[in-house]
């Protein structure tokens, strides 16, 4: 605990990616900060479980405090509707101001993310509301592409080739743009996107090459060559993922 | 797979990401594979100490085989030429054969590699060529890229971000018209493609916003904002990151 002049103990917080779902695969970093920690915060849909949670419930110590942050239901009203952002970012100031009094007490408080806190994760929005306040720490986690790639055991990049990481929500146009004039590419927020991904895949001559991967390293994983995949229902947890370098003649004798 | 007739022990390769640096940030899984493992292989300079090694010597055990795999001196030779090629492909067939021996025995062989396998890592040199013949097992580790962008508390990518992942070893142009279309970026392989990094930032207006990180979470990490950083000196061990999010208007209020 860190010694402030006055004798009052200035709070905490910790940025903790959990790894993709395989529990084991949590930094020992991590681990010694959910021993040591106070208070453990997530964000979770009202009614849903949080899947950070999930991955490091088993290390959750009695006297230690929950701190859910339960979004506000925005189902019906449109994302990118004026409504829509006004109310998210009520919802975050609320959530870094909960946050706050803890670590103003002087608690130690670990904000769960899944996978790696900074790369598309929600932690972000309390890390920048509150990291200029308080000492803040940020520990990286093994992110969902990576536990995704080691899973199928694909080589996803190598020598000088590019990685694109593309999220599943942008227009059929800019991914299809995108997966052309790239070497790999990890496709994010797959759920309804599924069939615009396929298009831009096929329309880009890429598609024989995808690899769809479900819940990667939980339990239930699913994995296989988006062309064998029948159906297009893939729920939120779900990657797709094109190699460079397989595709590239000599590869096998270039640097990594 | 794992069942053999006749009764001879099937060997295991498991490629170990042992993550950026900190050892700390090792994963529980990887830390456990190193308690388990009969030979622990690498890939290294002759002459110079691995980094990956670095990581996990603490956790050697005085019954286990070290394996170092040394590459050929190629300092002569031009990287495209033809020479290069065949001598480092020759290379990693020997290699290969060398940890084939091993895995024939029966032996549990665990290759380190730095960050994670799977992602520019050499590891998959030995994978592409082994994995066919006996069990194999990656486990992803915390990226350098992750480890450095968590060290200085940078938001990489968050709702619909891009990010491109461009090795620094790229042509001057080409890394220009990449930055140019690209919401974040990560540039690897920085070293003496400093100078060349920086003009292609400055060109694509991102110049102010890049942060350099020179053995990010490892001992004598620096790390700052790439126009405070003086000469044009860097090594290996260096990366450059361009956030996506902190430059587009309402980004607080998007989603995760
Ligand atoms: C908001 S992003 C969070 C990413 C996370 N912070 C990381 O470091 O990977 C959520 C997306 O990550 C991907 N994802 C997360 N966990 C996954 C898993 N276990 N298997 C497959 N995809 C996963 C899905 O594409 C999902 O839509
Ligand atoms: C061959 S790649 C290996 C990448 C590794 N497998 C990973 O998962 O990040 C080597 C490059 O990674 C980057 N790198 C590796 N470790 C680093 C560190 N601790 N700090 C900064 N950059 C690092 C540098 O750009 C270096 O040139």
């Amino acid at each position: 605990m860190n010694v402030i002049a006055k004798g009052r103990p200035k709070g905490r917080l910790v940025g903790v990616g959990t790894g993709p779902g395989d529990p084991e695969l949590l930094t020992l970093k991590a681990a010694r900060i959910l021993a040591e920690a106070d208070v453990v915060a997530y964000f979770a849909k009202r009614g849903n479980n949080s899947n950070a949670r999930a991955i490091v419930e088993a290390r959750f110590r009695p006297d230690m405090l929950e701190l859910p942050l339960l979004y506000p239901v925005t189902t019906e009203i449109d994302k990118d509707h004026d409504d829509y952002r006004s109310q998210i970012a009520d919802f975050y100031e609320e959530s870094a101001e909960k946050v706050a009094e803890h670590l103003g007490a002087g608690r130690m408080v670990a904000v769960l993310s899944e996978g790696d806190p900074l790369f598309y994760g929600s932690y972000m929005h309390l890390h920048v509301r509150l990291a200029h306040r308080f000492p803040t720490e940020v520990i990286p986690g093994v992110t969902a592409m990576s536990g995704c790639w080691s899973a199928t055991g694909l080589p996803i990049v190598q020598g000088d080739d590019v990685l694109s990481v593309l999220p599943g929500t942008m227009s059929e146009f800019e991914l299809t743009r995108r997966l052309a004039d790239t070497d790999a590419a990890v496709i994010m927020k797959v759920g309804r996107n599924l069939p615009k991904i396929r298009r831009a895949l096929e329309a880009t001559g890429k598609l024989t090459r995808a690899v769809y991967v479900e819940r990667g390293t939980m339990p239930g994983s699913v994995s296989m060559r988006l062309t064998e995949k029948q159906d297009d229902k893939a729920p939120y947890f779900a990657i797709v993922l094109v190699a460079g370098w397989s595709a590239r003649p000599g590869a096998s004798g270039a640097k990594p």
